[in-house]
């Protein structure tokens, strides 16, 4: 196996077959994502199950309805987690001292490889995956459904079913976009129209670009799927959420 | 290839032999490591690469001169990258709006799923990695080392090479630890009490609480890895530079 050549044929998966996911498949799949590296070995996250239809429908309002969440047969929210450690420094009369910007941040890096792990083992396992960008913007919500006591921050949910579809190649920018060598090589006008070019002249960017009646690209983004105003209003509802969630 | 299997052998890998470690393997593994999940297709990341002794030298202090930074063949510094979708935006008069919590999160999320993808992938390839999560802690020295402009923020480190040790067998908390089925199960004292049991009965775990001289093992990590008052320090630093780094 050449892992190099071999993830790249991965695919986002939005629509699911009946058969059944084994329940202790996803248990195995996720204890072997747990190996994943975490910071200062604490493990400061959570994944919530959720299985049955009723939950499912509970959860699909604050992912905007995406017909994924009702249709997968697994739904798992991906928590950063404080509050286990807290409580078990508190049991042994230690203060956790994790209600804070920069444990937040550390919770968030260890949740997110774990989540990624996951997908990865579960994408071998033949399984298709899709995540939802929407937990954080409807953080509260999801908390208040999922029974999230504070210290408790859902972060990412991931939708889990055998596939019903062959998935798109979005495709993805070109290594050049990504990498600097030695330090940061800031992105004149030049270098942007050559990096994004491809992108641009893909058919199903031209498509979005007509659908939405704008001049190019970047617009379908910043008009339709991620405008300022969302961005913002988005970002002040997350920002009085997590000041909550921390006051443990 | 069981997969579930196969991954719970990884270690963290912190000293490394002068083997070197081929640049286009990188940009390989780099490249693979990009399909990773993104939200949205924009991949909000950067990564970079340092190979120079010099620079290793550089960014040792921030790194606490952990050894395996100087160590290490390659050091690779992933960073949430606002800037480059933004500067592409503003080529095509367009608002991206991406100077915000919310956009930070979002690219924090891509940028740590790139990371570990690109963890699996090297030590699948037989590289050992080893995550330093003080990036944060010295966001802003980082930031003037690697001379990222404004909207780039350096999340995580991740040193690089062919092992020159074996590693050890940290151990994870067990599967009920971190999973919860339909709602979250908060804990009880006597749940805290068995499940870290295993961790806390470790011989390395009874090493660091006799060479701490504390009462138990959360105590090691209350008082000598994460106290509150370093958490709480190094929260305020990294507030204020991300206040500064989102000024786009």
């Amino acid at each position: 196996m050449n892992p190099a050549e071999y993830f790249p044929n991965r695919r986002t998966i939005r629509r699911y077959s009946d058969r059944e996911v084994s329940p202790t498949l996803i248990d195995r799949l996720l204890l072997a994502a747990s190996h994943a590296p975490t910071l200062g070995n604490i493990q400061l996250y959570s994944a919530v199950i959720t299985r049955d239809e009723e939950g499912k429908r509970l959860l699909s309002p604050a992912h905007f309805c995406q017909p994924q969440v009702t249709g997968a047969q697994v739904v798992i929210t991906f928590c950063a987690d404080l509050r286990r450690y807290t409580l078990w420094c508190r049991e042994r009369e230690a203060d956790a001292g994790m209600d804070n910007l920069q444990s937040f941040i550390a919770a968030t890096i260890d949740t997110i490889a774990f989540a990624q792990q996951f997908n990865t083992l579960a994408e071998m396992e033949g399984l298709g995956v899709c995540w939802l960008g929407t937990t954080t913007y409807n953080a509260r919500e999801i908390a208040q459904t999922l029974h999230l006591p504070s210290l408790v921050i859902p972060l990412i949910t991931l939708t889990v079913g055998y596939p019903a579809e062959e998935g798109v190649d979005v495709g993805r920018l070109p290594l050049e976009a990504i990498i600097h060598h030695e330090t940061y090589t800031d992105y004149t006008p030049e270098r942007i129209d050559s990096l994004y070019a491809e992108k641009e002249q893909r058919a199903d960017s031209k498509a979005f670009v007509k659908e939405n009646n704008v001049a190019n690209l970047a617009q379908v983004f910043t008009t339709a799927r991620y405008p300022r105003a969302n961005n913002e209003a988005f970002s002040e509802k997350f920002a009085a959420f997590l000041r909550s969630a921390l006051k443990g």
